[in-house]
């Protein structure tokens, strides 16, 4: 609630998403604002959840700026954390669940995590993990009911008061939340979001897929992720109803699109993938808005989603910019162009989201410390950076790795991309995933782009691998669909088709590839293992 | 632009709408921004030109915080100005067109312009205003081409450069504009909006009414009222169309509604009415959403505008609060209810806006300055108070008025209202609109209500006339439809069967209505007439 008598200026109350959820409990008193199985709570039911959970936090001892870290799957308590931590004035730490003990155990000690809230699911990772930190106090959540040995979610807030709390004495520049990278190198670092990014960017996603008070919106995205692209704070912000998932299961995503009369979701290509391909495929009956990220859509996936009835939009960003801060807008002459142009079109990264702005610059490698941007020829590669209210406040309690991440006054995404003259941003690969070839640069996305097209193919990763003559060369490794057959022959005489000679990959793999718990392919392991006991030189 | 090495944190830019126009020029290099007649202008055009005109204004002496008034019909300057006065620092004065030269004078003194740009169509009265200001420098826009004694709009236009112009640098709580209130009663007062609330409020709009990159924003509602409730930086945001329109012609707008497939459009009630009666009236081939204000939509005329295809959106503000603060926000269960129960639920005020928060209260009197809400009762009449960023920063150079509209820490709308047990506010009376008749509160809104269904009845406007016995009793003053004919006793006996005896008019009126230049009826006017050489206490 909003202090009846603030001593601040009338025109001035500091953003923050909690405003939210106050006036979707105060607008929308029927409307289902969470749909989980069998369960549905209105508005004002998880409002009234959400205050028990941060007085029941206050009562065991959480203070202004305490970290609470979850360990939760998209279920109602992960929503609730998202309103409840911050309502006790808190500090969000949102872990990604497929972590093993030792990674939990150094983001609950490099937080300085007061708490720890978990599902069930995880049990025995969070007894792990308290072998090591026998101090920490943890929180356990079962729907099925069952006893555990910790605090029991639903009894902490059942003994809890719902009565109204203040919110808008905080300072908008305050730390809502904490989200560590995945980090394929080195330690995790802790990426701080503030209220004030929190609200812009709900709000800016609700614009950029066009969200309103009739969306159903389906959680496939993690909430662990950039604490959900702040989706949960975004579909509330609009009365829509979140509609929970416990785990990536195609069929059952497709059964609830259809009972549910889900309107939106958000999803890798590797899930979208996954659900194309899945039986129970099926054209959609509502119309449907799916932004996809984690990398680039092909062309392919883009047509076949909208062949079932789907509206792909295709945005970009990274922990560090609350999930996505540009968007592949779309342009209407794209209209008269081939369904193949277009989707080559669209699998670029765009332009800065209208919340955002025209902050995003590609630039080149830089001696000096001045950021000079590269030509927008769609051709000179150079490093993504950003700036604004789209990007994060720092890494918590790393002021080096902060310096170096914020060089020149914007922040370095380490993603090399090209820059088109309609000034859309392509990106041709992550730092680390550019293979150079006797001198010569390879985009492992083009090549990637090319052999995803071919019919047999489910799914390709292409990374470099040592070369006695060239340093390094392209390797493919692919997932065929399944019933489909094709040679390693056949593949290279597609790309030879359709690539210069030297981008195309000198070795052919068939295998399933490895994922993060996000769907992103983790072409690191890949090439760890061609790579072994070899040093890789990263420009 | 961006400073490329601004000096402040990376996660914080200010808040402004210039950033919308860089955006929308970089985006969209090819769509139309304006369409004005036989003219075009692309969003790269539309920036170009305000680059020029902010350079203009600097190369003519203008200064950051310097105000410049404009007297303009909803052209392309008009929108040029609400972008290129912010970006030369100075302040935007936005004068309504309909104003005498002695209320233009008073603003153009009180506000200390330091430039009046017009448009030729309002050449006499400048002339006029320079009578008394000898000194105010002045510039003309004429789409004839005729060339005036005053320094030439384009013509400076053409000697300025495009070069760019950072606006980052800007406080976002800086004053962007200042629009004088219509003061019905005294003098007008100088409404200060900030970047930061501009920026805000713009976006909200875009959220409420659902804009997006495809939409045709048709101009009927007047830029000089509230900034055009910030639409003019809200569609320019999203990307969309700003279709021009120099003055309120309903056969104009049914044929721009057609040509330019017109997705929004904004105006009182009064248009909307002029709108269904014109001859022109056909369905709608686009989806068309229609945001009205300024007194509540009788359910007849959102009935009639639903049958040509037209969504409404009832919204509600003031001048102080950036234009609509309140929606009536649809609730999914009333699609189940009767069309004119549904009507009658959507003539009320509402809620507010998803930008704005829960910050809208209906308060009592108050004799001790505590602020009181009012029981949500649908009965008890309190006044409408708001606060936070949805609200002005105060009014120019008057601390005083100022100090007295923020009693309590809330503005202080002045207006009449019930609170529904639902949470929706539904004004019953402007303050000086109710009438009290023998002690008994009659709103005159819910008698003009029952009037104006009657199907012989095009209008009508209910005032307090002087009553022996009862002290005031209510007067209709009543506009009929063309070709139809109704007596007074008839229309008497039409609201004896729908209301309270106390509250059925004693007198009925046959005759056209005044109405300010917004399309509001002006009952002060009716009133002053039946009151003349009386006084009417107001409570």
């Amino acid at each position: 609630m909003i202090d009846p008598s603030p001593a601040r200026p009338v025109h001035l109350d500091p953003l923050t998403p909690l405003q939210f959820l106050e006036r979707a409990a105060f607008v929308y008193r029927e409307k289902a604002a969470v749909r989980y199985g069998q369960t549905t709570l209105t508005y004002p039911q998880l409002y009234a959840r959400v205050r028990r959970f941060a007085r029941a936090l206050t009562a065991a001892g959480i203070e202004p700026g305490d970290r609470v870290a979850v360990l939760l799957p998209n279920i109602p308590p992960m929503l609730e954390a998202h309103f409840g931590v911050p309502l006790a004035r808190a500090v969000l730490v949102a872990i990604n669940t497929r972590l093993l003990a030792d990674e939990i155990t150094y983001i609950l000690q490099h937080s300085g995590s007061k708490l720890l809230i978990y599902d069930a699911e995880y049990a025995a990772v969070a007894a792990q993990v308290r072998a090591t930190l026998p101090l920490l106090r943890c929180v356990a959540y079962d729907d099925s009911g069952a006893v555990h040995a910790d605090m029991d979610y639903e009894a902490l807030l059942a003994a809890a008061s719902e009565e109204p709390i203040a919110f808008d004495t905080v300072d908008e520049d305050a730390t809502i939340s904490i989200n560590y990278t995945s980090g394929t190198t080195g330690r995790p670092k802790g990426v701080m979001y503030t209220y004030r990014g929190a609200f812009l960017n709900a709000l800016g996603e609700a614009l950029e897929t066009g969200l309103d008070a009739t969306s159903n919106y389906l959680w496939t995205l993690p909430m662990f992720h950039c604490n959900g692209w702040c989706f949960p704070w975004g579909v509330t912000a609009m009365g829509a109803t979140h509609v929970m998932l416990r785990k990536i299961d195609p069929a059952l995503i497709w059964r609830l699109i259809a009972e549910e009369g889900v309107t939106h979701f958000n999803g890798a290509p590797t899930v979208l993938t996954a659900l194309v391909n899945d039986p129970s495929a099926r054209r959609v009956a509502r119309p449907l808005t799916v932004a996809t990220a984690g990398a680039p859509p092909s062309p392919r996936i883009i047509r076949q989603m909208e062949e079932l009835g789907a509206e792909i939009v295709h945005v970009y960003g990274l922990t560090e910019t609350y999930g996505p801060i540009t968007v592949c807008a779309k342009q209407p002459e794209w209209e008269r162009l081939s369904d193949s142009e277009r989707a080559q079109l669209k699998s670029r990264q765009g332009v800065g989201y209208v919340s955002a702005g025209n902050v995003i610059r590609v630039v080149e490698p830089s001696e000096d410390g001045v950021l000079r941007d590269v030509p927008r020829d769609g051709e000179t590669l150079g490093e993504i950076v950003m700036r604004g209210n789209n990007v994060m406040k720092g890494y918590y309690e790393d002021p080096a790795a902060s310096a170096r991440a914020f060089a020149g006054g914007w922040f370095h995404s380490g993603d090399l991309a090209v820059w088109h003259p309609d000034g859309y941003v392509e990106i041709r690969d992550r730092g680390k995933d550019i293979i150079i070839s006797g001198g010569e640069n390879i985009s492992t996305q083009q090549v990637e782009k090319v052999v995803v097209e071919h019919p047999a193919v489910l799914e390709v990763a292409v990374v470099a691998i040592p070369d006695e003559r060239w340093g390094e060369v392209p390797k493919a490794f692919v997932t065929l669909r399944s019933g489909s057959e094709v040679s390693a022959r056949e593949l290279e005489l597609f790309c030879r088709e359709r690539l210069p000679g030297f981008k195309v990959p000198k070795a052919f793999e068939f295998c399933d590839l490895p994922k993060t718990s996000t769907g992103k392919i983790q072409k690191f392991v890949l090439r760890e293992r061609e790579w072994s006991g070899r040093e890789r030189r990263v420009n």
